[in-house]
């Protein structure tokens, strides 16, 4: 069966939409047995696997007015690869499910498939799609499983950090907010609708900012390096700096005293370095000492509880809540 | 946090309706860490992971006034787990995303824990939920990734059936099919809208039919019993015996030959035996010898290609296409 890239899902039928998405991926070196069974295999040398799962709706999520079907796959597979990154795995495989509205045209999902292939291939070579499942929806909705290997290390979680660990940041910080509030204020027409020439335009003259919002490229393999130079704590930075690092100093039951001298490595205006999230930087502590490469130090470890910019409590609900942050009237 | 069963999602917020969530959730025997970080470690001491994603939408794949919070997750993990089972594997862990529409409440969120709960709990003993995600969506959605562990066999494909072999079923077939038409017949309104009352009445006096279609009990031991047993090909009947065969024969090249007598075994219609999906039963075919329980012969693997009841063609056309199966008027 094909189908043509214009024809609509509905009319091109599963089997079409299927054959053209699988196409485009390329097969992960960890995949045993791929799609068309009724499970996927993979291998997982190591005994155990690391399992994350994440959805990205039409609406909370993302807009189809700022966001091509290419960089809906980029930023789904970056999202998660991210947080496999975070336990110190390297990632091996993803699984896909995708709810589609009948009159979703199959270029587009093509174009989705080669995002996803085109972001694994850019931040964790190997690693790709073994199998996954297709769904009628009138909200398109991308559901991503990732899987990874631990390579025989323990996994970093978030409560291991001690006082006197340096904590600190690889990747960025700050840009894919500045790049989302640029959007809701010059993507839209002057019903505050997203408006994707408006959108487009943008993107062609803030590209950083812009694309680290819609294809953001957090720095996957600094996971793995992270977890062998000794991190005794690592998460991805999904909600905001300063919601997520209070997170880590509750689950640590520390405090993390954060330098704006440091901070401000990562971009002018510290406040939108500490309330921007989805940039899915990697935030970790250290033992006293030289930190690996990519990681900058920004603040270091202490007693007590929450997290200090300068000595001043920073509120840790600046970030993102689905059910509350959403507000659907907005586009 | 704390949220009362009746408060919505929207107003309760993410970390109150995760906190009712993991309270009612077991916490699975190969769980090495569970929710709360990054990301989950599931052990997998056989080196391999077997893999399936599954998504389920209101619309086209249940209706809210027909099924409660508990069969949804009840159908959600029997669904997963069927295909995990269908590899020869025994499950051993799922991740749950939900997409949850803001006006939700709290104490469906919470049945829906409870059944997928209770569904690990009936039919695969050990395994149960490891992580998750939650967002807003105006559309509710329900996606399950499945792992299993093949305890150092092969998997069970769909290609490996010779002829010779006897083709088998574990399982029922028919009365979940039977159950979704009794369902657009009888739980409507005169305007053909689903309608709860109707539905509630018609799971009293139709119990069989209707729970198989709400909450269908797939027999996810049978699958690694099959392998055990040497089954050269197997897979779940999910979108109908006829299309799923046809399925089977054509990964396999082979032809399929239905004994009508043997399938009458399964229900006395057996137009509806061939047709419905959604019990999830368990296809495999075995070399000559006697069959493992719970498995009963319906015919045997024959030369040439496709299906055929008492020497006649059945069409593998008559199951289940998402995007040409769902007529989003009828509800």
């Amino acid at each position: 069966m094909d189908a043509s890239s214009s024809a609509t899902v509905d009319s091109a039928g599963e089997a079409a939409v299927l054959d053209a998405i699988l196409r485009v991926l390329p097969e992960p070196s960890a995949q045993l047995l791929g799609p068309g069974d009724d499970a996927a295999v993979v291998a997982q040398p190591d005994g155990r696997v690391v399992v994350t799962t994440d959805l990205m709706v039409a609406g909370p999520d993302f807009r189809l007015a700022w966001s091509t079907g290419g960089d809906l796959g980029w930023k789904a597979a970056a999202s998660n690869l991210a947080d496999v990154a975070a336990m110190g795995a390297v990632p091996t495989a993803l699984v896909v499910g995708l709810a589609l509205p009948g009159d979703t045209a199959v270029g587009f999902v093509e174009d989705l498939a080669r995002g996803l292939a085109e972001g694994c291939r850019a931040m964790a070579p190997g690693c790709g799609v073994v199998g996954g499942d297709l769904s009628v929806s009138d909200t398109l909705t991308i559901a991503v499983t990732a899987f990874g290997d631990l390579q025989g290390r323990a996994p970093v979680r978030r409560s291991g950090a001690g006082v006197g660990d340096t904590v600190a940041l690889a990747g960025r910080a700050g840009r894919a907010c500045e790049g989302l509030e640029l959007l809701f204020r010059d993507g839209v027409d002057a019903q505050g609708v997203p408006d994707a020439a408006r959108a487009s335009r943008l993107r062609a003259e803030r590209p950083e900012a812009i694309l680290a919002q819609l294809r953001p490229e957090p720095p996957i393999v600094a996971g793995p390096v992270a977890a062998r130079a000794g991190a005794t704590a690592m998460m991805d930075v999904s909600d905001g700096l300063a919601r997520d690092a209070t997170r880590l100093a509750a689950a640590s039951r520390v405090a993390i005293e954060l330098d704006p001298a440091l901070l401000g490595a990562f971009g002018g205006d510290i406040a939108l370095v500490l309330r921007g999230g989805e940039d899915h930087a990697l935030l970790a502590c250290f033992p006293p000492g030289p930190l690996p490469e990519p990681f900058l130090p920004i603040g270091s470890v202490v007693d007590g509880r929450g997290v200090r910019v300068d000595g001043r409590a920073v509120g840790a609900d600046s970030g993102w809540d689905p059910y509350r942050a959403w507000d659907g009237g907005r586009g």
